[in-house]
Parts: structure tokens; C-alpha cells; sequence
């Protein structure tokens, strides 16, 4: 499967890189939780899915991504619930031919996610 | 150290991630040998560096991208001497408070490593 998304309870764990044979250029964005949340200081962030809405949106953007951006693989990985300050909360691994395909159809990857996938964010005081 | 540069003998094993606590974005981009160099089937590349320019130079570039972009660690690590197909010569962690930077940070330091580092590279004949 050149395209996969997964979901997570709580933080993600490490993950093995991604490789694939003939692909030049292998990326991969993890975020993780700031201990600051428009200027209040947080223990963590609970997130919150719309399913299985959320699922096929990001499917659908990974998918979307690597046919405009021509890449060999985009893998999704998210958290849903409580992630506390400086635990991961989202993978993107990408592989492709070439190093600029990579890092554009990532940049673009996430701005999408954030603006049109159901998955909120709610603040843990600290 | 929020910047390190290393060389290794041949190809790069795997890697534990980038963790930095007040990072919000994390992001590995390695570099593999593909079976193909310009339009020719190879086994591989012979990766020579100039010493001790190479490290300097490279070094040198981690910190101007740090500060230019403001990001919080920059760390590379380059292969010397004989990487096969698919194995990996090249990687770069950073990580900084948000995507964006990390990203363009990191695009910009491959441009310009490409450019301006005496690491040269002669295609072994398949």
C-alpha cells in the first residue's frame, strides 16, 4: 500500500523509518506538543476526531498529495486523546524520487490537514 | 550541541529520532542512492570529500540556516567512501518550534550543501 492512515490512542510511539527501494529521498515530519498554547502554558492536548469522517480526509488528502506531487508512499499516523508537552502527536513519512517533491507534498500535506480534517485540539491546563 | 556534523565510512545505519523539548516540529530527511544516475544503471555511488573543508563547510552551513531560519537544532551526517542502491548517505534532523521553518530550513540547507560542500560522488558501474 503506497498510501496508509492510521490513528493512535494517545502518543505515538517511535516508528521504524520508511524505506523504499528506488525512492532518492525519504522524509519525515513529526509534531509534537508545546508546553505553551497561545501564550498559556498547557500539560498537553486532547484530541478529538469526527470518524470515521476523519479517516477518509486524510486518506483522501494523502492520496490527492501523491499523485499532484508524484510520490512513491505518504504514511499518515495521528493521536487521538490526551498527548501531554513534548510527546508526538503526528507522523508523516514520505518517499520519493527526488528531494523537492518530498518536502513541497509535505508542506502542503499538513496545511490541508489542519485547515479541512476533522481533528480538534483542546487544551490540558497545566 | 544544537548543531553536529558527521562523516561516516560507507553507508548510514538507522538513527534513534530527533527529541527536543520545546519543539513543535521535527523533520528527518534522508537521502538513499537510487539505482539509476543520469539515465545510466549503477550499484552504487563513491562518495569523496575534501578534508577537512567538507566538515567546516558543512558545519558552517548547519549554523547560518539555524539562525537564518531560527530553528532549534540542525544535525548532519554524510557518508564517505562506497554506499550501494538503496542504502542511505545522507541525514538531516531539525528541529524548531513550528513546520514551516523546519521545512524551508531544511530544503535550503540541501540546495546549498549541493552547491557549495566539496562532497563529490562517481557512479560504480552495475
Amino acid at each position: 500500500m503506497n498510501v496508509t492512515v492510521q490513528f493512535v490512542d494517545g502518543p505515538l510511539s517511535e516508528a521504524p523509518p520508511l524505506r523504499v527501494p528506488g525512492a532518492g529521498a525519504i522524509a519525515r515530519f513529526e509534531g509534537a506538543v508545546r508546553p505553551m498554547e497561545e501564550g498559556a502554558v498547557i500539560a498537553g492536548l486532547d484530541y478529538t476526531t469526527y470518524d470515521p469522517m476523519a479517516a477518509q480526509e486524510l486518506e483522501r488528502l494523502a492520496r490527492r498529495v501523491l499523485e499532484e506531487f508524484g510520490l512513491m508512499e505518504v504514511h499518515v499516523v495521528h493521536s487521538r486523546g490526551r498527548v501531554l508537552n513534548h510527546e508526538v502527536s503526528f507522523r508523516l513519512d514520505i518517499a520519493s524520487a527526488h528531494r523537492k517533491e518530498a518536502l513541497q507534498g509535505m508542506d502542503h500535506f499538513i496545511a490541508r490537514m489542519k485547515q479541512d480534517v476533522p481533528i480538534w485540539k483542546a487544551a490540558v491546563p497545566a
